[in-house]
C-alpha cells in the first residue's frame, strides 16, 4: 500500500503537538513534515526539529525554485512544506503527517487530495484558548491577541475538515486522534484504486 | 456526540458478514440497520436478523408511505433501508452500520452525507470472487452468473468510497474494518460543527 496523507491544523494553543505526542506510540510508522518558516524560533524551539528556520530571502528564493508543496503567509510570516521529502515519504508507504493551517489545507487538498485526511483541533472555548496562550507565555500580548483573531477566522473553516476533535481533555483527544490516523492511512490512492479495477478486469 | 453512519458495500461473495462478525467487539456500541427485501430467504437465513422480507406488494405500498431512507432495485429484487430505527439509533449517538449496494450508497449520501463514512470491501480479484460463490453454492449457478455481472460494474464505483478493503486476508480485512468503524465514529454532523461554531464565538 501507498502512503496517505493526514493534514492536523487548528489555532496556536489548541494542543496539537501535545496530541501529536502522546498518539505517536499508537499510530505506527509516520513522518512528520517539519515546515519551515520565515517566523522567529520561540524559546525552546529548534531549527530542523520544530520547523526549518529561514530568512525572508531564502524562503522566496524556494518559491521561484518550486520547491513548496503548499506555503501561506500567517500573521505576516511565510510557513511553507517542501514537496520533496514527503514525496519520499510516501513513496516508503509511510504515513505523512502535516501540522499546517487552513489555508495550506486547502492547498494540499486541491494539489493531493485523493491522499489526504483532515484534522481540526479546537479548544473547547475561545476563553478556554485565551487562558491557555496568556498561561504559556512564550510570546507578546500583540502576538497572542493575533492569534485570537486569527483562531476567530480559523473554527470557521471547521467544516472544511474530515474531523474535528474538541480538545477538552487531553487524553480522550490524543485517542481520537490515534484512532483517526490509523484508519487515515488506510486510504486508497487515486491511482491505486484505477490499478485496482483495473487488475480486477484482468483477474 | 451525536451518532455516525457507515455504509458498507462490496459484492456478494466479498466477506462482509464475516467481517462486521469479526470486528463487532471491537467498534463499541453500534446498530446494524436490517435492510428490508423483496427477495426470498436463503438457506438459514432469518426474517428480522438478516432481513426483513417482505412481498412486492408490501414493498410497494412502504415506499409510497415514504417508509424508506433509500431503496434500490437489484437483480430484479427491492432493497430498502426503514427511516424509523436508523433515526432512533442516531439519536441515541449510535453508530449505524448499513450493508448496502452502490445505489443505496449514493442515495444515503445524497440524502446524509455529512453523516457518513463509507467502505468498499472487495475480494482480491475476480477469479477468486467466483471461486468463493461457487463453493458457498447457497444460490443457483444463474444467479451466481448475475452476481458475478454485477460485481463487475460494482467495482467501477469504488473511487466514490471513503474506503476501500481488499478482502485477501479476513484477520486483516477485520482489523481494517474495525479501524474505520472507530474513526467513522468521530464524524461530527453539519449541525454540530455549526453548533460548535456559533458557541464558540459565544464563548
Amino acid at each position: 500500500m501507498g502512503g496517505a496523507i493526514l493534514v492536523l491544523s487548528g489555532p496556536s494553543g489548541a494542543g496539537k503537538s501535545t496530541i501529536i505526542e502522546n498518539a505517536s506510540s499508537k499510530i505506527g510508522d509516520y513522518y512528520f513534515s517539519i515546515s519551515t518558516t520565515t517566523r522567529k524560533p520561540r524559546e525552546g524551539e529548534i531549527d530542523g526539529v520544530n520547523y526549518h528556520f529561514v530568512s525572508r530571502e531564502e524562503f522566496e528564493e524556494d518559491i521561484k525554485a518550486g520547491v513548496f508543496l503548499e506555503y501561506a503567509t500567517v500573521h505576516g510570516n511565510y510557513y511553507g512544506t517542501s514537496l520533496k521529502p514527503v514525496k519520499e515519504a510516501l513513496k516508503r508507504g509511510k504515513l505523512v503527517i502535516f501540522d499546517i493551517d487552513i489555508q495550506g489545507h486547502r492547498l494540499v487538498r486541491a494539489k493531493v487530495g485523493d491522499l489526504v485526511t483532515s484534522v481540526f483541533i479546537t479548544p473547547p472555548s475561545l476563553s478556554e484558548l485565551e487562558r491557555r496562550l496568556y498561561s504559556r507565555s512564550t510570546d507578546k500580548k500583540s502576538i497572542i491577541e493575533k492569534r485570537i483573531e486569527n483562531a476567530k477566522e480559523e473554527i470557521k473553516a471547521i467544516c472544511e475538515f474530515d474531523f474535528v476533535i474538541i480538545n477538552d481533555n487531553i487524553e480522550r483527544a490524543s485517542n481520537e486522534f490515534a484512532t483517526i490516523s490509523n484508519a487515515s492511512r488506510l486510504k486508497l490512492s487515486k491511482r491505486e484504486l484505477e490499478k485496482l479495477v483495473a487488475n480486477w478486469e484482468n483477474s
